[in-house]
C-alpha cells in the first residue's frame, strides 16, 4: 500500500506540539501540565518535545504570542491605514490576545501571567526568548543596547495594557475597542521606539 | 494600677493587622496564607480582621502599594525638582515596590501578580479599590469617566514597569535607577494623565 497521505515534515510535527501544549496549557494550566501529557496529546513521543523545545517552560514560552516585532507590524495589522507602528503594535499585541483572533485568547494571557509569575524557570525562558529575538531581529545596524532599552519600554507598555485590559479588568481598558485602546497608548509605543529618550 | 502604657485604638489595631498580614502574605503567598494566621500573628481575634477588612482578598489589597493618588505625589517624592508629575508618580510606584523603600519591597509585588492571577476575588478586590479610591479623590469637578480612562492608563504603565523590572527582570528595567526609569516612562504617565487622547 503506498501511503498518499501528506507525510509530515518537521514543521507540521513543530506545530502539531503547539497546538496540543496550548491547548493542555490552557486546561491545566503550567504547573499541572507535562511534557508527557503534551506529547501524548500530540501523539508524538516525548524525546521529540524535549528536541524541539528543550523543556516545559520554553515550550510554554513558545505557546505564547509575544508582542510581535515592531517592525514586521506594518503590513500585518487590521487597523485602518494611516495608523502609526505603535498603534499597530499595540492592536495587533491585543489582537493577539484575544479570542477569535489568531492567537490564543485572553484566558492564555492570564495563564501566562500565572506562570511566569509561580515560575522563575518561565520568567527565564520568556527573557531568553527576547534575547534570541532581539538577536535576530533586523537590527544589526543598530546600537543593540539602545534597541533593548526601548525593546523593553515597549514590552512594559504592552504588558501593561494585558494586565489591566484581561487580568484586572479594569474598564474602560476592560472592554474598549482594541483600535481604541491603539489610539490612547500607540503615542506611547511610537515614543519608545522612535522618540528621543534621556540618557542611556 | 493605672495604666500607662499607651492604649491601641482603632488605628493602632489596624495598621498591626496589617503588618502582620503582610508578613504572613510575604512569607505564605496569598493561597496558603489565612485570616486566621493573620490574627494569631497580630495577636487578635479573626473577627476584628473581619471587622476591619471584611474578608482575605481585601485585607491583601489593602496591604499592597497601590499607585498613589497622582495629584498628590507632588511633595511626596524623592526625586530631584523641576521633575515633571509623571516622574514623580514612575518614581514612586517603584520605591514603593522596592527594598528598602517605604513599601513592601519588590517580593511582595511578585506576590501581589501571583494572588491577582490565582484568584479572580482578589482581582476583583483590587478593582473595587481602585474604584473606591476614584471616588475619594480630589476629583469631584472632573469628568469622572474621563478620569477613570485617564487612571486605567497610568496604571497600565505602572503595572507593565513592576511586571518588566520585578517579575520578568528584563534589562535594563530590571537594574535601572528609578530615576532614569522615571525620565523615560515619566512622560508617558504626563500625557495620559494631562494629555489630549483621542474619543473618550
Amino acid at each position: 500500500v503506498v501511503s498518499v497521505g501528506r507525510r509530515p515534515g518537521n514543521v507540521d510535527t513543530r506545530a502539531e506540539i503547539m497546538t496540543a501544549a496550548r491547548e493542555v496549557f490552557a486546561e491545566m494550566g503550567y504547573s499541572q501540565a507535562t511534557v508527557r501529557g503534551i506529547a501524548r496529546r500530540a501523539a508524538v513521543d516525548p524525546a521529540l518535545v524535549h528536541h524541539y523545545f528543550t523543556d516545559k517552560a520554553r515550550l510554554f514560552v513558545q505557546t505564547m504570542s509575544l508582542p510581535a516585532d515592531p517592525y514586521q507590524v506594518k503590513e500585518e495589522a487590521s487597523i485602518p491605514n494611516g495608523s502609526t507602528i505603535g498603534e499597530r503594535v499595540v492592536e495587533r499585541f491585543l489582537a493577539q490576545w484575544e479570542d477569535g483572533g489568531d492567537g490564543p485568547g485572553s484566558a492564555s494571557f492570564v495563564a501566562m501571567a500565572q506562570a511566569v509569575t509561580a515560575s522563575p524557570a518561565v520568567a527565564k525562558a520568556f527573557r531568553e526568548f527576547l534575547a534570541e529575538r532581539l538577536r535576530l531581529g533586523d537590527t544589526s545596524d543598530d546600537d543593540p543596547q539602545e534597541w533593548q532599552r526601548r525593546r523593553s519600554l515597549v514590552s512594559s507598555q504592552l504588558i501593561g495594557l494585558g494586565w489591566t485590559r484581561f487580568v484586572m479588568q479594569i474598564e474602560p481598558l476592560a472592554s474598549a475597542s482594541r483600535v481604541d485602546i491603539a489610539s490612547w497608548a500607540g503615542p506611547t509605543v511610537d515614543r519608545y521606539l522612535f522618540g528621543e529618550l534621556p540618557g542611556g
